[in-house]
């Protein structure tokens, strides 16, 4: 007898969570479709010659690899040299789409909107909350030579409605531009991207460690910072924009600067009036000087998405503008924008929240319930009914006591229990109990499909889904 | 450079092939979701030992290991013993629903109902149509201890659900049963059960070597069966019903045999009577005494589905009854009955066979055009709107000619394209093309989303969809 059991590092579901899962998942994919982005899948297996195109680092440590049973062993056949398996799994989505692109390219309309919602593998040290497969929900435009800043003010839209809709509580899609920033700190005296690199990550340090531990290290040995850039730095990280015009009056306070400060201020600008334009009410997004983003991939706008309340959550959905997808497979240009929702993280950290109230309910809607002597066949035409106008149902195939019945419905969170007794069957009418309102009735048996169906529509349009 | 590819054996879709793909998936989601089954996912990484129970078999020698960066190399860390990796790929969704299950089953309501579509893993050999990655789309229900043959009649009702809505031509599921099966071969004095196996895969080559040939070897050395019942079997194996009252008469035809012929017979005739009372039309069923499937697993009724018009394509649907889903996992008894849906194979097969015309047209319903001098803000208010009417919507966010626009959309599958150049916007109307009807009409800004929303419901209400 072998324990049944999964590998450390993945979440799997009871049924009540994998529906409210999926309900997320669903939200997610409609908000995308809704913004002309088209799906597409990638195999999880890539050639590891082709994902791994990048030397050394911690993604590559973390990485995969696949081997038939005919392969292991053998360590020169199906390998991808110095010992390398051939096949590995994806690490993210972002590898997979510049490859395909790559290999499409001439096959697919640019700018290019493309929506992907897959498993994504990681060895990651075993560790609560850490996982080693994972959902990513990733939309990404891809242009090919050039693609318009205006692109950028799409994907906070989708984010305001993909957030909006999942109802999770307030959140804000915070705004920065690696332009803006580089220039900033050029004006103070650091121009080489590594340093900045560098003292960004001290400034990220700022909520942990303290505004005056930070400017210590700057200020110290290793950095020796003038002391007023310092200050410069320490006050520009901090910059929050608390309205439209706020934010617009942020940007122009930058003042005139340098060419790099200049055009990321142009275009956070007009990204922000296009947001605007879109509909984004003005309470869901604004300027955050301190989100930089992997600095050696971003180039441009950069987004983070953080719920209000919960702010020790982190970034629920995060990405920014980027200049060539996919230099290691063409020597096309593509650069694009992008963003990322990392479900089961999110999923995992709202239920430990408990924040998961708005999702219960079953996918089953009515069941139908059998009473001894009552035949089976009359159940199975209740359910035809229902069935064939839409509604989820499950009948119970075998007589129990009818209080155990109701017990089941209800527990499942299924909401209509549907009976016709041999009383309810000489007059032509079935006996409704609503679990979710908790009232009783009959309906003629002609008029229950239709009779159920007005209710969960009306339901559905009450709940905003 | 490296050249972008994908591993040989999966199957990567460009967007108009998976938008084709992603509705077949959510035809069936939704049919079986309609019957009452809930959804469950599993890892695609399970522990060898957990995953591989049996030792041997075609299977297993199919199967993916994977292995971290860490472990390779460490023969012995992160190794299940022999040199097998920890961790592999699932290879079905049988075993991960009998972990599952046993896993979750104080946590489970019995019967459990569940479906599960997620993508599986065999190292195939490499081969045109088929696949080493590949969706399979299962439902199953599993009874503690026992499980009414009544459930076996749910599948087929499950079955003509989905595949009438997947739209791809006439179809028959196609009934056995294994206790009938075996009755009938113990009347013919074939008691052992692998000479029955064995018997059985021999008259498989009816249709390609042909009855004399099958005669010749059952009658000739190895076989030694007599003449009189190998003409009995055959006989047998050609049965077919032509409707319902002609199944239940080919039942009748066995007469009263030994106690699994009676017991078969009877379980047939519960499903056949039930399935009718499902509403499943008598044509879309039949007795088919040739169905084995595989006869180390099933033990009561087996099912096979065809389309009618491309019997070369061969079972696109099967499944059975089996007497206990988890042994090596639990002592419970777990008897179950389910299906499967090889989506990947059959999607590939339909293409080949052109059959996948129905599923033509984007995600995206309206395109909303932008002329030069044209203020972006007023296209992306067009867009809002429809959006907010639910229509999925894509904004040209830069100017271009506007014939390449329509060109664009008409390419793409986009059934709308709405257009407001200055001239409309003086008098409040928005210009829409509509692409599949080539018609081109005005309509108030105000009244946009809901006349084009009035339209797409009417196009689904007349396809049926």
């Amino acid at each position: 007898m072998i324990k049944p059991r999964t590998p450390p590092g993945v979440m799997e579901l009871l049924p009540p969570d994998q529906i409210a899962f999926q309900r997320m998942l669903d939200t997610i994919r409609r908000n995308f479709e809704r913004f002309g982005f088209l799906p597409v899948e990638t195999p999880v297996m890539e050639l590891s010659e082709v994902l791994l195109t990048k030397s050394g680092g911690e993604t590559e440590r973390q990485v995969y690899f696949v081997q038939s049973t005919g392969a292991l062993g053998k360590a020169s056949e199906g390998s991808a040299g110095e010992g390398m398996p051939e096949l590995a799994l994806r690490f993210d989505l972002t590898v997979p789409l510049a490859r395909y692109v790559a290999e499409h390219e001439h096959e697919l309309a640019f700018p290019f909107r493309r929506y992907q919602m897959q498993r994504v593998y990681r060895g990651e040290r075993a560790q609560r909350g850490r996982f080693r497969e994972f959902y990513q929900c990733d939309i990404d435009v891809i242009g090919k030579d050039a693609l318009s800043v205006r692109f950028d003010a799409e994907l906070p839209a989708v984010i305001h409605a993909v957030f909006s809709e999942l109802d999770i509580g307030a959140f804000t899609i915070q705004l920065n531009n690696r332009k803006l920033m580089r220039g900033f700190f050029e004006a103070q005296g650091i121009a080489d991207g590594e340093l900045q690199a560098l003292v960004l990550r001290e400034v990220d340090k700022l909520d942990k460690r303290g505004e005056d531990h930070v400017r210590e290290t700057l200020t110290g040995e290793g950095f020796d910072l003038a002391a007023d850039a310092v200050a410069r730095i320490l006050e520009f990280v901090k910059v929050r924009s608390t309205s439209h015009v706020d934010a617009l009056a942020k940007l122009d306070a930058l003042g005139e600067g340098n060419d790099a400060l200049r055009e990321g201020v142009a275009e956070l600008r007009e990204v922000l009036e296009l947001v605007r334009a879109l509909g984004v009410p003005e309470s869901a997004y604004a300027l955050n000087f301190s989100i930089a983003r992997g600095l050696d991939y971003y180039t441009g706008t950069v987004y983070e998405t953080t719920l209000n309340d919960y702010p020790q959550i982190g970034s629920i959905c995060s990405g920014g503008r980027y200049e060539n997808l996919a230099s290691h497979y063409t020597k096309s240009k593509l650069p694009g924008v992008g963003i990322s929702i990392g479900l089961t993280r999110l999923f995992w950290q709202l239920r430990e929240a408990g924040l998961l109230g708005n999702a219960s309910g079953s996918t089953v809607q009515a069941m139908v319930a059998l009473m001894d002597g009552q035949s089976l066949t009359d159940a199975l035409e209740i359910a035809r009914r229902l069935r064939a106008a839409g509604i989820n149902t499950e009948v119970q195939m075998e007589a129990r006591k009818i209080g155990k019945q109701f017990q089941y419905a209800s527990r499942a969170g299924i909401r209509f229990v549907a009976l016709a007794g041999d009383d309810e069957k000489a007059r032509g009418v079935v006996a409704v109990k609503d679990l979710l309102r908790e009232e009783q009735f009959e309906v003629p048996l002609e008029e229950l499909a239709s009779t159920l169906r007005v209710e969960l529509e009306q339901y559905r349009a009450l709940a905003g889904r």
